[in-house]
């Protein structure tokens, strides 16, 4: 079981590191009963009950609890930072690369050339592809065929491609197996949807438990729609895909969904180095729409008033790491956190922690 | 009239600096039509026209004519930033004043001590208070002595005190003049709401045209209700009250505004070092609401489709700088502006370019 500590700094490693002083340090917090190494063995039940409950010493307007969401997404110390050399394409950085992973890297001489500080990279050390792979479609190849070489220390190869550019809408480089992308520190980009419902003025969201057979995250909680963008499909596009293959809703009404703004996180975990930028609509749904899943990945469906919603991430780690940052988006923009609680502008300020381009 | 150019760069003083690429760097922009110079002698029939017009060469996925909005918020170059030098209340940088300004306070010396670097402030040049000042009222009392005897150089005295604090919730060192807050480079708070009407699935905003007898910005737009945050107040019980004197909205209506994030900016004027934090709110108002101004600060409001204010945005300077921000804020909430329109993520970056906190 996770021990409840309240760190003093958010770690917002491209922008200002913003400090926000816990008013009740020693405050004796409910998130204790339901930690991460609990978190896949629950069930519908424990989320509704913890959602529901007034907890004693439990404060709404306390918003450590959302902090500790964001942590979780952001785990990359400026000492973690330093064990990452840049991954450069056409004098571009697009990704960060462990100096450990390198290691695997030096073998494939005629795909990744590996250059140290002195010999006029600029920079310092960085990784480079090899001069001879002047197209896109070559270097995909390429890299292609040394992530099935080292197959091993990649899990959950997803076969799907990832483009690798400099920044969103930018040309693309080449493209990359999805489950590589963070052992290169590629920028990722997806679209996350919460679905929501209004009755007699209160607002519901659907969530989504995921299936104990996913590779990532089985068992945990998800917001509606979530979804990796690949190559060559606008957001809106991948989105009402996503729509119809995770709930079943038809284009219809997933065409209603709008915009809503963006997160980013940096998350660094041994040989990973996350940089996500994660696209946020919201979708007002008819209230009698029952979704269904129909790729497998979800177990079930509950729909639950919003104000449990936050109960359940501020007490918990049922939700998967990042879609617990979109729901705080959504509560931002729902009036549901307010100026007045203690720490709101450095809460909102760390959704959008990431690597922002 | 102002000539119109397109600038490379986004300038956002605390965060990374953004770059975006012009797709269309010699579009003739129909901005050219409605300059700063004209913006005060227009009336609601041209905003209106412009608003509904298609216009030739207008393309509603091009964000430049947001961008310039943002920039216009965000006058701040590092060599303009260089001019002026922290000021410290108990060792804590509460402000910015201009080098040229502190001439004007030096002969005040029981009120302020200016310190130059050699002097052991520790941080290069400084002002602070003088060291007999320990007490928040005494601290308020003296400045504001001083800034009666300076009043020329503030121009538009509002007689309304703004809380003077490291950041926002925290203890409070001594209260400031409104009108002098930006010759002292304090951080300043308000409450900013757009009110919008549903009708058949289309949004409609209220807009306000500011009173020609206003001491800033006379006969621009506004969006419904806005307010500088003093001392003593929480944010919603402000917002409130001005909807009350702003729009005539009664309290039963305005306890339905929800809180949907922040904007924030740094604008730098010859000696006025503004950093501003904007709440901002919706109120959606029932569709026979008619707002009526109490206080003489508005003219007159219309009811325009969102769609025509975001021209309105894009194509004109007809809004007052930091409520066009706002209502951008707004845009992207609700889906007018797409993830996949060039430039989305940097703009909105942009909107909370300002000192954080």
């Amino acid at each position: 079981m996770a021990c409840y500590r309240f760190p003093a700094t958010i770690v917002a490693p491209r922008a200002s590191r913003h400090r926000i002083r816990a008013q009740k340090p020693s405050i004796s917090h409910p998130k204790r009963l339901f930690s991460a190494a609990s978190s896949a063995r629950f069930g519908w039940d424990d989320v509704l009950r913890v959602g529901e409950g007034n907890q004693e010493d439990d404060d709404p307007s306390d918003l450590r609890g959302y902090f500790e969401k964001v942590w979780a997404c952001n785990r990359g110390s400026q000492e973690k930072q330093s064990e990452f050399v840049p991954f450069l394409v056409e004098d571009q950085i697009v990704g960060y690369i462990h100096k450990g992973f390198i290691e695997h890297l030096r073998k494939f001489q005629d795909v990744f050339t590996v250059v140290s500080g002195k010999n006029g990279c600029g920079i310092g050390d960085c990784v480079s592809l090899h001069s001879s792979l002047k197209k896109p479609d070559d270097r995909t190849r390429a890299v292609g065929h040394v992530i099935k070489c080292i197959g091993k220390l990649i899990p959950g190869i997803r076969n799907e491609l990832y483009p690798v550019t400099s920044s969103f809408g930018m040309p693309i480089f080449f493209s990359l197996e999805r489950a590589a992308a963070p052992y290169f520190g590629i920028k990722a980009y997806g679209v996350h949807m919460n679905g929501y419902v209004e009755r007699d003025g209160q607002q519901f969201l659907w969530l989504g438990k995921r299936s104990n057979m996913k590779p990532t995250f089985p068992g945990m909680l998800d917001h509606l729609v979530a979804g990796g963008l690949p190559h060559g499909i606008t957001c809106k596009e991948n989105l009402m895909k996503e729509c119809e293959e995770e709930a079943g809703i038809p284009r219809s009404i997933s065409n209603n969904a709008i915009s809503v703004g963006a997160i980013s996180y940096i998350d660094i975990d041994k040989y990973k180095y996350k940089r996500d930028v994660l696209f946020c609509y919201d979708l007002k749904l008819p209230a009698g729409f029952i979704p269904k899943n129909e790729d497998g990945e979800v177990d079930s469906f509950r729909l639950v008033p919003v104000g449990h919603v936050a109960n359940i991430i501020r007490r918990t780690e049922f939700f998967k790491p990042n879609c617990s940052i979109v729901i705080i988006d959504f509560l931002f923009r729902h009036g549901y956190i307010s100026p007045d609680d203690h720490g709101y502008l450095e809460l909102l300020q760390s959704l959008r922690s990431g690597d922002w381009s």
